[in-house]
């Protein structure tokens, strides 16, 4: 889908003819106003986003708000059980009606004047309103809501792309993982000083992760790359996967990730923007822990800690790794051209008691180390691009394919504006 | 007064043409920042602007400062005991001369250079400069100030409309209050971050009271409006009309409004940005009080406590509740396109000891209650109205009429720029 | 160099256009994010820019950090002695190198992914990179930097100016103060809510010294002009340079400026954007301290205290004043149109002991008062400029020369852009 001639002109066709391939995007793309509403125009208001976890919002009533760019949006449990995505604006004058990050409601009641709504959105009552005023004209304006093995995912467009690849490749991936069975036991949320672009670079490489996250390189692989992976890593690396491969057939697991390096990801010409995989830990290993140790009751459908790791993507703005025993998942959000309001999510079998099953303190030390240490570099990087003297660099083509995927994907969106 | 072509096509024109009557604005009213630059230069910077309270003042040389947008102004009892508004601008460098919010002073002295003006503005000295200087070139910018029964009115127009016919009204209601006589007991500043224009619309309908209001609700009618006045609201309201008619008659005072629901204002058709009236309680209440009850001596001609409330209001800035025993006036003041500077004044007679006559703790919490609920309201619509999905919604005919009234006022005076 | 016809009709031209000689700017120069960018542009990525004292990095690998607007820079000590500028960004992705204001380094490694810089800027290394990246092509751009008896000057400009003539200037009136073998005792740092070239201007008269700077005019003549310095003030001024001229005579030191008044700076027509003079001080006083009396040891190559005082100041950024036994530095750097951030130093000899040889109690006050006196000037008037009601107003011709040749040669680097 090709846009108008009427668009030909403007800043951002120059700024995208300016692109050159396999090297860091032009300055403006990560700092100035204008990029950053088109981002939220072609981008955000039309992809699927991860807005949460069904578990959080058990019962029919319950919700929870977010805040994209301007838009406040709640996402509730309908009645009947399904999920609905509706716009936290009242029609009547404007109001957002839930103010709580979450809650649970009978009725959606605008605060300022009582204008009422069913959980699905429809306007049922408006004391002191014309008499012919069309209820049915007044509703909520909805949004697009999927559910895939508890994870929601959203989208603000009108004519959202199909869900239906994404929903396939990840509930095949994610259902061991009983994430409806689960809840957070923990959310920490983040204002990082970088536009969401350097955050989803720095999530697409291990490159840096050799002296910034001395953590999760114990643990994982994928730091080492072609170039850098010695016979005694490969080794260790084939023995992990011929070791998880025999075991996890028996539970029906597969290794779908074999090699040193990250999976692929995300891949523009095939327009893939989510993708899933199990990968083996480093011998010694079961959970993305600081010591490797199991630090909660078993998820989901597994037996045995021994698993490895499901770890999911989906652009623009979620990630998660999961072990045996936990799940982490990372929500961005986008909050200006400059900042970035990302909730890295704790999650456990929803029957584990704190104190008792688990301690925080055992369970996100691993990811929240390794969060932190990412948004301090993504926070450096975004004050040296803002400089007159940065200019874009070279991708290492053996260690930053997926950033380069990355960029290769972002501008496909920003010409054409859709997965399609 | 029409514009002239060179104006048609502006981004305002578009705007304009995209209003609905009986509807609520368009987004970028009530958030962008060129419809604010537009409102500070057609409105603010044209019409007449409550200052503050002449009490304030009440020597010569007694001065306060308030601040317009980026304006600074000052507020200065002359010599002569007249009231003159001068911008708070040095002719030299531009320094403001007065830094602290009020004061006294004998001339008026830059801080920088001593450049020094009498009360009135006049350029009298300013050592180190040529000699040909010729200093009658370089008075204090003046503004045009009015007095009256105790209520400062300014305004920044090179011609200001005339001030005549709100003088009349506003002096025959407000005469009896006595503000001339009166002290302002407390000040309480808030920055709402709200548009202004959402402030004016919570405070054109009572239809939000019943449940934001608590304390209001329970002194006054003005929430009842011709749907849902049941008869034995009616016969109330009736029983304090007829009661307050016969008692007030003796003292000269008269019930101007008595019907449920607010009293019409503004009139865009008639260019009425001004009104006033007297009120009846409800049986019980002689104040506006938690209770009802007197909380300060009689204020200005009152003989006795039952004489309803005295209410005024001016657009754009200014409203006012005035009970027996003491008056509450608020000051708007833009402070950007989504934020709004307001001032919350209690008067109480001169005389009147704090801790002997009265109580802060008895004096404020009905209006400081309801001013604050009010403004959490607003920046609730602010936050709502920010949304892409946010769309105009129809005003309530039956008691949203104010609303649309300021909303059609607003767009004359944005058109033409002018109450006259 | 004028510029080409294709700027002719920028706003910035008719901004220029609307200039009256001998008159402070409209408003725009002094608040526009606009006319900001063209001064960053024109002047400040041009002009020579005072970073700092050459003893603050005494050893090879020693560096500090500054900010121009959004641009970071290094200055670092190379392995030769030479001080070299650096942009504190890599040019692999971005990242700034330094993130901390000061320290030492043996190589510039990017905390990213380690490409790795010689301390000139050269690409040492950068694993992981494909193996034909020409690391001749990717040093960390530089820029230029010059020493001057212990003072460091940077130019962003891709061809600067030539410096010779201020190197000659500075060198031969700074030496005898030997700032190469001081250190800073203190540095304090201000964010100060004014426009550059407010703070500059008012740097540029001692018209507001006599009320503003109490401690200041004890020590000095600056404060009286052609219209108030007495025939008693003449004589002790006549009196302190033929002491002063006498005694230093046989030091080698020259009286340079010997009038009452400030001595003429900047000169636009000569494009003279630096200068430096030896003044005598007011008779009683060795240094420019509260009670005039020494209060640290002798800097350099002073003999004895009376020495008046050595005095510097160099466009767009720098101005220091040295007595016998103390130097103090300002550096000015811009932090938006409204914002500057301002470092005040205080040096004193670099084998002085704090609390053996100098206390900062007696150190400091003077010139930090006098500091902190100008910073509310500057505040002051920036929030009086904003006003719609500010107008460009005269500057007196015997007092305020020196900010009209500020604002002259101003006038000329914007539209020229060049010290040429």
């Amino acid at each position: 889908m090709v846009k108008t001639a009427s668009h030909t002109a403007s800043p951002i066709e120059s700024l995208l003819a300016s692109c050159r391939p396999g090297w860091s995007l032009p300055r403006d793309f990560y700092s100035d106003e204008t990029v950053y509403r088109e981002d939220v125009e072609r981008l955000w208001r039309r992809g699927w986003l991860f807005a949460g976890h069904a578990c959080e919002i058990p019962k029919p009533g319950d919700y929870f708000t977010l805040e994209i760019d301007t838009d406040s949006l709640i996402i509730i449990r309908g009645e009947d059980g399904a999920i609905h995505g509706l716009h936290n604006v009242c029609r009547h004058r404007g109001s957002v009606l839930c103010t709580e990050p979450a809650g649970h409601a009978h009725r959606l009641v605008c605060p300022y004047h009582q204008w009422t709504y069913a959980l699905d959105g429809r306007l049922l009552a408006c004391r002191g309103m014309q008499e012919d005023l069309d209820k049915l004209q007044f509703s909520l304006l909805r949004v697009a809501a999927r559910e895939v093995e508890g994870l929601i995912f959203i989208s603000l467009a009108e004519r959202p792309s199909p869900f239906e690849p994404a929903r396939q490749l990840l509930s095949a991936l994610a259902k061991p993982q009983g994430f409806p069975r689960a809840k957070v036991a923990k959310a920490v949320d983040y204002l990082v000083k970088a536009n969401w672009k350097l955050v989803w670079e720095n999530n697409r490489e291990c490159f840096h992760c050799n002296l910034n996250h001395p953590q999760y390189i114990k643990a994982n692989f994928d730091h080492y790359n072609a170039d850098d992976a010695t016979p005694f890593v490969r080794e260790q690396m084939a023995a992990a996967v011929a070791h998880s491969e025999q075991k996890w057939a028996a539970a029906g697991l597969a290794a779908t990730h074999k090699q040193t390096g990250m999976t692929i990801f995300p891949d523009a010409d095939r327009n893939i923007w989510f993708s899933a995989n199990r990968t083996a830990l480093v011998d010694g290993y079961v959970s993305e822990t600081m010591d490797g140790k199991q630090v909660a009751p078993l998820m989901g459908d597994y037996q045995e800690a021994d698993v490895g790791t499901l770890r999911m993507r989906a652009l623009p703005n979620f990630w998660n790794h999961s072990s045996c025993d936990h799940g982490v998942s990372t929500r961005l959000l986008p909050a200006g051209p400059q900042q970035t309001a990302i909730r890295v999510y704790w999650l456990v079998d929803a029957q584990a008691v704190e104190g008792r099953d688990y301690e925080l303190a055992k369970l996100m030390p691993f990811w929240q180390l390794t969060s932190e240490q990412d948004w301090e570099i993504c926070e450096r990087q975004q004050r040296g691009v803002n400089s007159s003297a940065y200019s874009p660099g070279p991708y290492s083509t053996v260690k930053e394919y997926n950033v380069d995927g990355f960029v290769r994907w972002y501008l496909k969106m920003l010409k054409y504006g859709s997965n399609d």
